[in-house]
């Protein structure tokens, strides 16, 4: 039999594998795809740089990465079976609509399974998935607010299209710089739950739809973290740099958490806060300023009243910062982020496919005693 | 910082969490449903029965029994929403067709996230989502060979409800008690992939519909197991008794597995293949006959060449003959299957609901040193 391994609640520090994608070192406050740091790709590469990297563990040279540009933007168009899907949707919360039409399109296609599948198939599949899903998401945000949904355009970079598909107008080159730099340093983070689950259902050799839509399923958990809206909507209850002080305490005493700071692995500054601030600062305005006088007041509140807890402003901070700035409505931060996310989903499932051994922990049983005779009460 | 815990591949034996659901126990040859045995709950229960105890702990008085149906057998009804997405779906593999449509039926339901809502919510929608299943996966098959969906009736059990919704004609008595006997065995069984992929999601307080789309995606996967359709389709291939010698050692020495022997967890008799065997029998005729002969040839000769390795048949094998026996169509075994695995997963949500821990593992960064300088190749 077995022999059954107790490991801390939540396998919280088990290592269920090896990874070449990247990790997150947590006490440095430093995050990498694969050997780059995350935050200098952010400054120096545009998003399809990034996605390459992700899949073939190289940057492109300007070759490759043409050849990777015209393979994957003509693949932003829906299949007209999925385009009229989508109306259904629109009433739905948006990652739920996004996993069921992903879903919907990866059956569609016939996605076969990653145990029958070499590298190319299964590259075809993950480029088809990652690239739809800024359309999907887009032609549901339009159709939630009574919009006709926007097709994509093959001449725009990934980020300047995902603003043109949102609004209809083709963005200026300043706030699809900052979106493309925040898509980027969102596109992995360690082995987070939605990553952990994609792989999960990956061991088993199902195909890359089933992995993927369990990752956004993942996602949409409120635990999972990723919802920038959340720190915004506390700037706005905040409102003046007057109430800050009341506002932070009021909340600690009350044992609340205060949205947009903490973060599980990061003991120091978050890399991603601290580029997403620079990029905010950039585009400037009264936000980002009354955002930088509440990340000081904060931190310095919650260094007196939790010494020793280490809490910084999080990803989620100036993410929704950056994306108020931009013009993302509010229900699109999430969405945005599960954007970029599917490339780190995808690069993580290619690389459990190359393992053979399925996911399959233990539990304990701790309920009476079995067997009791089975008696139907009367 | 974290310590990294160092744990077997694919976290075999590692335990994740308690659990009252039930239990394995491979070297007896047993396992259970809350505190009784599954095989003999099967033999002495109805479906519902067995569907209350997994949700409320206790089998149903009576007087339960009769509300626990009042309650369950609408909810069979799909909605015209959902009935009107399913056309779309029947060229899709049925698992991927089960998946999109159960993630419609969520998303269109509003299903709020588990971290939100109280035991009375998340009974509801996992009812919901357990009594649409069987009507899905029938109306799916009967679209995909051409024929129309037929409705459910309130007046049958849910074995003889899934077979009518199938055939379109009521089944004898012999029939659905020997369907309820075989859904009843495989409600549940230890912590697999998808029973993990679901409480993995749920981690995150995601919605029920989340977990459960992602088990399926799970189940979807060949290394899962549980295609019952594979032992059937040796048998068939094998033909006639003279020729099952030739055909078990021709695989054997090729290094093929055998399909409908061996299990991951089980060193003895797999019990659910013993009490199908027994199904199988009293329905009787010659393919049961045959397979019989095939299972004792099949052990004795893997015992000869395997010395050690303890292969019997598992699951797959009698309920393939089973489903035969009774009508059900060959691309809807596994199917099957995923209908009373629903209650088995959502039970495991329902559980996982309680626990405010995200399961979130780690991963070991094994790839070239980083950071290395981000250049662009020229």
């Amino acid at each position: 039999m077995t022999t059954l391994v107790d490991v801390p609640r939540g396998l919280a520090g088990v290592v269920v594998t090896d990874t070449e994608i990247g990790d997150v070192r947590g006490d440095e406050g430093f995050y990498h795809y694969r050997q780059y740091s995350a935050v200098e790709l952010a400054e120096k590469c545009g998003f399809e740089d990034v996605w390459h990297l992700m899949f073939h563990g190289t940057l492109p040279t300007p070759a490759e990465r043409d050849a990777f540009v015209a393979r994957v933007r003509p693949l932003r168009h829906l299949s007209p079976q999925l385009s009229a899907l989508l109306p259904s949707l629109a009433g739905a919360k948006p990652l739920d609509g996004l996993r069921t039409a992903l879903s919907f399109a990866a059956a569609d296609r016939g996605m076969r399974p990653l145990l029958d599948t070499d590298e190319a198939e299964r590259a075809d599949d993950v480029l088809f998935a990652c690239a739809i899903v800024p359309t999907i998401l887009t032609a549901l945000y339009r159709l939630r607010s009574g919009q006709e949904p926007v097709a994509p355009r093959d001449d725009l970079g990934y980020a300047a299209n995902y603003l043109y598909m949102l609004t209809g107008a083709e963005p200026t080159p300043r706030h699809a710089a900052a979106i493309e730099k925040y898509l980027i340093s969102t596109v992995d983070h360690g082995f987070n739950n939605s990553t952990f689950t994609a792989r999960v259902i990956a061991s088993t050799g199902a195909d890359v739809g089933a992995c993927l839509v369990g990752a956004i399923g993942s996602l949409s958990g409120p635990l999972h973290g990723g919802a920038p809206s959340r720190a915004l909507a506390a700037l706005e209850e905040i409102g003046t740099p007057d109430k800050i002080d009341s506002w932070v305490r009021g909340r600690v005493e009350g044992g609340e958490r205060i949205m947009g700071f903490g973060h599980a692995v990061y003991r120091t500054d978050d890399p991603r806060s601290l580029m997403l601030r620079d990029v905010a600062t950039e585009l400037g305005g009264d936000l980002v300023d009354f955002a930088k006088q509440v990340e000081r007041k904060v931190v310095d509140i919650l260094a007196e009243l939790k010494p020793g807890r280490k809490l910084y402003t999080n990803v989620e901070f100036y993410a929704g910062v950056v994306m108020e700035q931009c013009g993302v409505p509010r229900d699109m931060f999430t969405p945005t982020f599960a954007a970029s996310r599917m490339v780190g989903w995808s690069a993580n499932v290619l690389e459990q496919a190359r393992d053979s051994k399925i996911i399959r922990p233990r539990a304990r049983y701790t309920g009476p005693e079995a067997p009791q005779p089975v008696v139907l009460p009367e």
